[in-house]
């Protein structure tokens, strides 16, 4: 289990990646983000997209996913304040495959509260090519190592 | 329709409202935030929300619907470059109903495109006591409007 005291500033965290279908982009946007190029193949190559594309909420969930398995699984998450400069850099169309990667800005314990802190790092989304398609700044809680408890360095 | 320019510094957006119900939460976290607070009830009330709460991501797909059937539907929307300073204030259990609202702060006509431009808008949701539980500063990217076309000035 990872506490607040195993993250460093300048550490690069690896997420792993995964792809999205076209029936996903479809799923998900007819839920929560109806717009034309997120759910009508047909109409959405009328518009300045060409074609569908995923919702950025889409993309920061299948990120999230990712920070999920990759990190908060084995961390002692306590969930998060919120994020900063969420920038949907490149549109996601259906097949892409999408890898994460994080590095760490700076570790706060937080002064009311002696048994957590927060956690500031950079997020990054990329696709097949090596383009940058996501990026943004989290803020995340994570608890503080108990006494007692022993060490664990592997991050990510 | 309503283009770039029926939007003015200061003019509210009424986004309607929607409930949330463990259900959802658990399904939306189940594919995306699997986290024990977002999926596991009895897990959950071990953790310092006391039971069950919706993802982040969640609460922000919520309003997004409501921003896409209050808003998005009836407008030239093009996307979205980001947002920023998103901010989870209030933990959202079961059963709360959200309801969202938008404030215009800038409309910046695109330099180098003269189709489109960005509105820099403030958005929040309340939950059913008149808590906010989420804000953030959207940027929406709007087709001007075309030559010929007629104005409408009825939004949100």
């Amino acid at each position: 289990m990872l506490y607040l005291e195993d993250f460093t500033p300048g550490q690069e965290i690896d997420l792993g990646s995964r792809s999205v279908t076209k029936e996903e982009i479809i799923a998900f946007a007819t839920q929560f983000d109806p717009q034309p190029f997120h759910i009508d193949e047909e109409a959405a190559k009328k518009t300045i997209y060409g074609g569908l594309i995923a919702s950025g909420w889409h993309t920061v969930s299948l990120f999230m996913r990712l920070l999920s398995d990759g990190l908060l699984a084995n961390a002692a998450s306590m969930g998060s304040p919120g994020v900063d400069e969420v920038r949907w850099l490149k549109p996601v169309p259906p097949g892409d495959t999408l890898s994460s990667r994080g590095v760490v800005n700076e570790v706060v314990p937080a002064r009311s509260k002696p048994d957590r802190g927060i956690l500031k790092t950079t997020y990054e989304m990329y696709n097949q090519n090596g383009e940058k398609v996501l990026s943004m700044k989290g803020l995340g809680m994570f608890a503080r190592r108990p006494s007692g408890v022993a060490e664990q360095r592997d991050v990510g």
